[in-house]
């Protein structure tokens, strides 16, 4: 078969092809005069992805797992108490890597579907009178169950608790996608990775930083070890446009037509284009009369949706078929819900002909193994919902005339 | 807009990444004494493809129209009197072609919607008794009305004539996706292009002889005037495995590519993929209630449906919504069915999704401009039609058990 | 062995990465309202590469040789006399194509070694009272000996005669290295293609044509058959953007990055440029103790240097030395000077460091077949001349301060 | 300028074409069922490239460094006393990385030029009765002086002490290029990087592991906090042709593609042509009249050469000055050397040719900036070099007759 499989999990995620040309070039010298002419720009002009009002962002040659890592080690000590939550396959890795590093995670155990419980952090840090909580975590988005958590909400319950806690935001799948203010949020460490709403491959781990988790690590230098993942020899060679050892220069590339790509459609664009496709989704979904693992609107994700399949039907038998007789590959589900959900990602280079392309694929694989859907059910949604909500002229370029 | 536009004219076609690699290499030596081995196994592979039973493949680089001049030229005179049929634009303009370079073409003009007249032809022929036409000419893929013409049943013509005309076949829309037997049938000259079944951006013109054509060639030469295109330029440096003149090798290196994927496939394989796809067009087409321009199933094409929209409605302004508003490229009515059809274009490098992709994006173009379509009826019949006919395991890379 | 070979052979010359990647793209529609976007500025574009005063520019999906035949079959009649000059493998090509073609050329043989004979061509056009002879034809760069003619002399030749002749220039393998002017010179037709100063692979014919041979074209048309390479039905398509039969976008793509860095670097640049590294590469042939196929300095061209061997040595033993040894693809000698002379191509995305390269490549494969050459010697006078020469600031990007 | 610089930094290497295509292509589901049939087997043949009796292979999302940081994490305990040496910028920041991770090394501290102390070692681990030492390390190949050190004399070192100490080796800038033989020399930990000898972009930590390490990693799993880095999260998903998160899938597939180029060409011949060609260029450099920074020739490095600027000059000004007038990237010096040596990389994917260019490209700069070398010396002397020790036939791909 001569078509390449359509790629709908929720990262990595379709790259566009000025992104994927910009990558196909020889290597070059890292340390060549003329390097920070291409990287000091990119450092300003992710602040801009971000919505950062200070601080500076990191780019490991890693994974945002390694993100992750970076953020926890640079940040707090071996035996720091922090405030977490578990309600999907990443938010728990999250809470294990804590563990391993050396935190003392308070986790709450929150029903797989939902988020965030903004209101027992709301308590619980406001009985933290002695601000034993040094940071708070939030999986911003839960990518193993199509679940968005309240991030501004969880600003409010630090500052109506006046919590110096740390605030710590997983965006891998959700930075470049769903709405992001860290300046606005005080969100202190946001890490992301580049297989995501940046749309490159997988190869780097992408860390935003306030200055206030700048100023911590530099007052607390040295408590967790690390060297690789640590910000101090970064920020020395950042600020003259270079790295501390030999960074991943074509994804670095790469990354300058991705972050062009973003600002020219606009970050809020980009944000509503998301809901909308997501909209278009979520409109093919009901009409197969199949539930989201999201429990309610209020946690649907605008970049992964979850869907469950019947009692006595195994999800995996879905994507199988999605992905041998169909060439189309969707997200499967993980831990708890494995078998019991798949997921399609609708997050990065996308447009509502992939949406109309992945509902059909996905109907006839549920049809294929037994699953009562009405073929043309979802499609039939979708354009619905995206011939009533048109954002773009019929006859040219130019936007659509209110 | 990130996503590149979803290509769906009847050619140039989509190109596999197994063959966009292939060309994205660095220039060489097309006279080094390795060179050969890169070509000279092509040339036996093209007549596989071509399905031959002796004669030659050439290439030039040109277009699918050079193609055409040089089986013209290099195998008729000025003056010589041939037998065409027009009933599109494209077997237009070989008639066009075919009088500007002197020859005196009797033209079957069959109504458009229709093809080749294979009993007119019969007629004609059977009563030629002085073999003055020299060669009968077949468009055996109307590009612009999605119309396959019966070659076999002109050779069975020719043969109860017993008459000697060449017989040229104009295979550039169905070569690599339609039926093409040119040893069986007897085909003389015919004449593909790289931007169609062979999946590959245009610049080969790619002409298959027979041995027949070829001694016609030899004594007849020089009676049409002629350099660029001729034969004996070609075979002297081709039986070398060169060229008479600097060589298009990258698309010679993404031939070689598109060929191992046609082969890899089969051949066999690969027709029924299309007249498979094909059909879910055409089911979708119906349940939108809407006409082919094609008049009955005798001369549906499987590479390509030219679709009639309603009394009143301007098709270009469809093909606008397709591509400004769902990012979906679509064939335009050309010359007499100007305005009248829109075309999709369902050859080379394809497959279900991309069939539900584009009947979504169609439908919602229809609606947007009046067409009273119902949302999903199209996407559902071909939903209907896949899925009753399944061809692929749905749980490995293994082929389906009967 | 992991190393593409470094090529220096006339052409196809080496494609910069720009070009590279911009070829490195899916297809697309070229009848989408937004393709003249792309192709009209090129047509205007490329009028500043041939430096046109008037008149315009053809894209044919074919190579330099279809051009040649373009230029011959819109401007001319069967029968028409020609002045031509064969002094090259070539210049002998294109008269064979005017004899093929029906011209009457009259010939002026020169020695190989040398080039269009100004003063014979004078005379000449001096006793042509009737004006009989319709075109005269100029080899601009005779890439088989690596001689340069003089374009000017020739127009000052007609202009002294007060000759209404054409002027036909093959520029295949000087546009855009060796210096040329159009609109200064009155040149009618100069042909070129993509794959030598264009920087791209083969696959594109440029046609330049002044509007004298437009109005030539126009006043005669139909004189000579024609239908892929006719002006008439390039024009009436390219007014609005479009082409007669499918473009090979691509290399549309790959011209648009190459005209860019053409202008970018400047065409009085890219000509000194040329005329630098030929200089450098023939200050090592001479260090050799070698000879050029070129007989003096006025008939040197700075794109291809063609290097005689001494007697009882076959050059074809140096060219496949340095194929398969060092990894180098050198010109062969082609018809007259096969086995006397290797070429090395010197035109196009070439810089210092591969000159040098390609002479160290060179001399050890000319010591391994015996020549007595001094290893370093052609290396260490290139070196000289360029160092020698500084055209670039040895500290930053800047320009070199005078 | 059209031409990308000439890229001679030890590191990134030059990526070869059929590396370069592997990776131009669309993202893939690293879930799919299918990837283990690219997965395991690179797990396999990486072991022959490592030349490994036991054990296995990590790939990290990461640079070199991260695996230095992966084979301390997993295999020791914070406290714990290991053997390094420190003489050049990388040793010395292995060092760096072994104290910030809580490791006590004993420090042999050696001249810059020089190498790992085999007999300093040998006396250390022989009166280190109590085995309080649990590591000891060497940089196989110092990157930032040019020098190779004696791993099989070290193992004779522990050997002969009887020591059971883990072996860790910095083989980043020579697996793939120096003779590596884990299994022969009980090498326990090899760290490498994609973008050396496995000539590929920066972004895989590849870490080949003894049975002896990974036993030590079980028995003491946990002593060492780590997450991203842990082998126990990768084995587990490995053995089953996955990664506990996202894994580099581009890099995987050009990994693919390196391979088997280096198992094409045989590990041994690889080894052997790196011998050759930097004996050309130390060749060169001789000629010159310069000196390495490598103190003998038994620390000649085959992959770089440090090479000394004489006394009063700047060796910043050599490379700046072949980076912005010769295009040609150079290795700074670093450190200790910093402004008293510029490199010359040539490890990974050269030839002959490539020497030549470079060598003369620094013979421009060298003269350019004051320093008395006869131009052509240096070129001479490698060319003199390589046509006294011909590998290659010189008419044939065959390879030479003995």
């Amino acid at each position: 078969m001569t078509v390449t499989p359509h790629l709908f999990i929720p990262g990595p995620t379709n790259v566009p092809d000025a992104v994927r040309i910009a990558m196909n070039l020889p290597m070059e010298d890292m340390r060549s005069p003329e390097f920070p002419k291409l990287t000091l720009p990119i450092f300003e002009d992710l602040k801009k992805v971000f919505k950062m009002k200070d601080g500076r962002v990191f780019l490991f040659p890693s994974s945002g797992t390694g993100a992750w890592e970076s953020a926890i080690q640079n940040t707090l000590a071996v035996g720091d108490k922090v405030l977490m939550s578990r309600f999907g396959q990443f938010s728990l890795l999250w809470v294990d890597m804590a563990e391993r590093l050396g935190l003392k995670p308070e986790v709450c155990d929150e029903e797989w579907g939902t988020g965030v419980p903004v209101e027992k952090y709301a308590d619980i840090l406001a009985k933290d009178k002695n601000h034993e909580i040094k940071a708070v975590f939030v999986t911003q988005n839960e990518t193993a169950t199509g679940v968005a958590s309240d991030v501004a909400g969880v600003r409010k319950a630090l500052d109506a608790a006046k919590h110096p806690a740390l605030l710590m935001v997983d965006g891998v799948s959700s930075v470049g996608s769903l709405e992001m203010r860290m300046g606005e949020w005080g969100v202190d460490c946001c890490v992301s990775g580049s297989q995501k709403g940046f749309m490159l491959p997988t190869g780097l781990g992408i860390l935003a930083v306030s200055q206030k988790a700048l100023d911590v690590n530099k007052s607390k230098n040295g408590r967790m070890n690390r060297c690789f993942f640590s910000f101090e020899d970064m920020i020395k060679t950042n600020d003259l446009g270079f790295f501390p050892y030999t960074p991943a220069t074509t994804l670095i590339r790469g990354l300058r037509a991705s972050i062009d790509l973003l600002l020219a459609e606009g970050i809020d664009n980009v944000v509503a284009r998301h809901h909308r496709l997501a909209s278009g989704v979520r409109a093919g979904v009901a009409a197969w009369g199949l539930k989201l693992c999201a429990k309610e609107p209020k946690w649907y994700s605008d970049t992964v949706s979850a869907i469950l399949v019947p009692e006595g039907v195994d999800s995996n038998a879905v994507t199988k078929t999605a992905y041998y007789r169909y060439n189309t590959s969707l997200g499967l589900g993980l831990n708890k819900v494995a078998g019991k959900v798949f997921r399609i990602g609708h997050l990065g280079s996308l447009d509502e002909y992939m949406v109309g392309g992945v509902l059909f694929a996905v109907e006839m694989a549920l049809k294929d193994n037994g699953i009562p859907v009405k073929l043309g059910s979802g499609t039939a949604a979708a354009a619905e919902y995206f011939t009533s909500n048109p954002v773009k002229s019929a006859t040219s370029k130019e936007p659509l005339k209110a």
